[in-house]
Parts: structure tokens; sequence; C-alpha cells
């Protein structure tokens, strides 16, 4: 451990303190004690993370926030991108500004757009977890996991470098990828999945009744625990995305119809089971 | 604990140890150490039974076992429903028979239709693991669970209270159904959620490459845990149930596709995370 090297940013702002928000700031608190960190939203939330000791300064509005050489956008993905232009207003020319959303083009674009946009670095660390709010953050959300940047028009490297320091910080693995493909890459890995659960925990729910529910076995559980995910994430999500997004659920209402018409066809479900089952090894295999 | 309690059935022939026979097994070791029990397999498994203490005596077909007290029918469902009628004709009158598989109708249907089918009831223990056969057998697998019960013209209710103190004593509940609830049931609780982990593991997986895969994070894990359950046991219940798993299927394809043409759409997206979110809620709370 690394206990006395120096944070890689002296003030970081935090703007939105929900599962990841307030996972970043209990992360650097716990890493580096000496790192002033300022966290932005409403003032219930603003209470909770003061009381917690998770955030030195609580504000309001990015209006009150001051220098600082680090801006985290961490609200869901389309008021990040209009908190972007008025991060890059209150940002001199040092300050690095990142995100935390799940898709990356939209924002990526709207960065380069800007007239000063400082140095924006597009992140999104892959943790999360079945509940979201401050009240479930806890500084280890992102220890042994991916967090990819998306460096655009308006990256820096100096910035992207420091950013990685960060992250490697708070446990996880810097990973760097393109907007596109890491849209793309995320409609199948998570978009899909988490459609995918809220869909089926809505027909099963329907078909057994609360009644039937409890002769649910865990498959079911496992299965379905996304579908807990807070809509307020997702709506944007599946808004900016939803090219990628549809692309990814034609191919498996395509499949799930071709598996309908085979129900009887025994060497087809063979194929399904085979397919899937090696996929879920490759999967496994990742994880080890 | 009741430890000194008299077991049900004094001998008990398991006909195949996979999981669920492997850990019925186990169970009735751990709770009656006076109960017989002889294991019906191919040989290595049989080996692998014996040496591991779950079973008294080892044979390789139902010609063999002699006269038992119950005969637990633990193949996949197809082959339950042949073994059925060879059990039937090696019973006494007085001998209890039942199976364990995720289809009902089927084999409560042939058990009617025996000349002689002693007394016969149809079982159904939710459990179940994310690996098949006898290397991942416990006893502790029914712990909490329900276990199903479908009688049906050809059970006697003495057999069914013998065997409800049977799952009492492995820690499961049992429950009774109707053979036609059951399997409507089963279709929406564990068969549409298996079909459904195993497709979305093949999409996300062909769509995202080995390569990608590295990226994914925990929802998709947990939402194909099912992935990798063995097709031999799937093949069986796909075929016995076609026309209820069509049934829940369709009404998942229909669901898909208006979550693919509302992806825009904010409210759209609100309402399927609200009823996703409600039922997940439903779920949990039964299983409390």
């Amino acid at each position: 451990m690394e206990q006395i090297e120096s944070p890689p940013f002296t003030s970081i702002a935090i703007v939105g303190l929900g599962l990841i928000g307030g996972s970043i700031a209990l992360g650097i608190r716990e890493r580096w004690s000496g790192c002033r960190v300022i966290g932005v939203d409403r003032r219930p939330v603003l209470a909770h993370a003061l009381s917690s000791g998770a955030i030195d300064r609580a504000v309001d509005g990015l209006d009150g926030v001051g220098p600082v050489e680090l801006i985290v956008l961490a609200a869901p993905v389309r008021q990040n991108v209009k908190l972007l232009a008025e991060a890059a207003r209150h940002a001199s020319d040092s300050t690095v500004i990142t995100d935390v959303g799940g898709t990356k083009r939209d924002i990526v674009r709207a960065a380069a757009a800007l007239p000063r946009p400082g140095s924006f670095v597009g992140g999104h660390p892959i943790g999360g977890g079945e509940k979201g709010g401050f009240g479930f953050a806890r500084p280890d959300l992102f220890h042994a996991r991916p967090w990819i940047f998306t460096p655009g028009a308006a990256s820096s490297s100096a910035g992207l470098e420091r950013l990685f320091r960060l992250v490697r910080g708070l446990g996880a693995t810097p990973v760097t990828l393109d907007a596109e493909a890491h849209d793309r890459l995320m409609a199948f890995l998570s978009h899909l999945p988490q459609l995918t659960a809220s869909a089926l925990m809505q027909i099963a729910g329907s078909g057994a009744a609360a009644d039937g529910l409890r002769l649910a076995g865990r498959g079911l559980i496992d299965t379905t625990r996304l579908a807990s995910s807070p809509a307020s994430v997702w709506r944007d999500v599946c808004a900016e995305n939803a090219d990628a997004i549809g692309e990814a659920l034609d191919q498996l209402i395509q499949l799930l119809a071709s598996v309908r018409a085979d129900l009887k066809k025994g060497d087809a479900i063979d194929s399904l089971f085979d397919a899937a089952g090696r996929w879920r090894a490759e999967l496994m295999k990742t994880q080890q």
C-alpha cells in the first residue's frame, strides 16, 4: 500500500452524491486524508454526507464550489451534460472535469462543442450495486473493478494520467476506450441485461402473482436482482444509447422468438445451452 | 431438533444421483442414520456416492433394488416417466414412488394410466444450484425452500403424509399444488428465467466478444448465473411444458418489443422500472 503518496488532486468537487458519487467521496477520504472534498447535491443528501464524514464542505450548486482541481459529475446522464457546461464556466484552464455516466458519446460530443471545456475526460466506473443513493455508498465499491475512460478532443493527457492515479487509489483498474465503442459494448454488457431483468421481473411477477412468488427459486431471485435499479438513472441511458440498445434488444428478441418456435426440438435447446454455457464460462474467466 | 424421530421410510431407492438425487441421499444420511439408502446410476457416479458415504448400496438398474418403502425418481423429466413404469412393476402395494422433475403434468398423467401404479405422488423441490451433478450435491440444498407435491389419481394420502415428513426432515417446506397449476407457475418462475438467462448470455457474449467481457459488471454476472445450467435437464422440461413456456415467452417478447419501441420515451421506461421494482419487492418479501 502507498498510503503516503500525495493525492493526484488536492481538491475535488463531486456533483451528485448518490451511490457512485458518494462512494468516490468515501473512497478518497479513506485513501488520501489530505484531499479536500466538496459535495454538491440537495440539502438532505448533503446533511447525510457531512455527518458521515464523506465530504468536507457542502454546497447546493456549482456556483458555491470555488476553485478546485477536479470536478466529478455524478448526476444522471442527461443532467451531467447540462452540468458540464456550467462546470466549464467555473473551471480554470488547469481544472480537470470527468463524469461517471453509463453512456459516453453524448457528453464527449458536448465537451468538444464547448468554447472552453477545460480538460474533460469522460469516465465510467463499472461497479454499482443493487440499490442507488448515498445510503448504499461504500469506499470499496470500485475495488478490483474496471473504470473506463473515453478521452476525446477536449481531454488532456496530463488530466487523464491524474485520473488514472485517482481511480487506482480507489482500487479500480483504469481502461481507455473510444466513446462509440464504449456505448456499443455497454449496450450488450449492461443496458441489455438491465432491461431484460426488469422485463423478466414484470412478466414473471404478473404471471405468478404475489401468492405464486413464494414458490420462486434462487434462479429468479438472481436473474432479477437488477430489477430494483432506479428508473431515474435508466431513462437517460435508454434515451442516449437508444440506437445501440435497440440493436442488442433486436438480437435478443430474435433469439427468444426462435427458442419459442423450437421448444420441442431438443437439438435447438441443446445449441442454446451449449452456446450460453460457453459464453458464461468465458465471462467467469474474466472475473478470476 | 427431533433427532430421535423415526424415519418416515426405512429404505429408500434414489434413481439418479445428480445434484438433486445426491442431495436427498446426503440429507437423509445426515437426518436419519437408520434409513437404508440404495443408489441407482451409472458406475462412476455410484463409486463417488459410495465413497462419500451418501448411499449404503449401489446398483446400476431398478432390477437390483429389491423391496424398498420409497422410490425417488431423480433422472431428467422424460426418463423419469419411463422409469416410473419400471418402478411400478417392482413396487409392492405399500411402496411409495415420487419424482423430483421440474414438470408435473406428464408424469402425473403417466402414473394415472399405469395398471398398478403403487402410490405415486409427483414432487418438485425448489432448490437447485448453479451446477449439476453429484459433485455439487449437499445435504442442506433444500433447507428453507419449498418442496411442491402434486397429488393425483394414483396418490395415497398416507404416502403424501410420509413424503411431507421426509422433506420436512430435509429442512424443506412441503406444499401441494395441482399439476396443471404447477406447470404454468413454473413456466413463469423457473423455465422463463432459465431460457432468458441463457439467451441473454448468448447475445451479450457474442455482442461483446471474449475481450469485451472483461468489462462486464456484477449485473451481467448475476443475471446470467443460470446460463451454466445443463442442457440435459432442460431439453425435457422445454418439450414437456412447451405450451406454458410458450405463453410466458410470448409475453416477454411482446414486452421487450414495446420497450425497444419506447427507448426514447422516458415515461415508458419509468413504467417498466416501476412495475419491475414493485414485483421485485414482492419477490424479496417472500424470502424473509
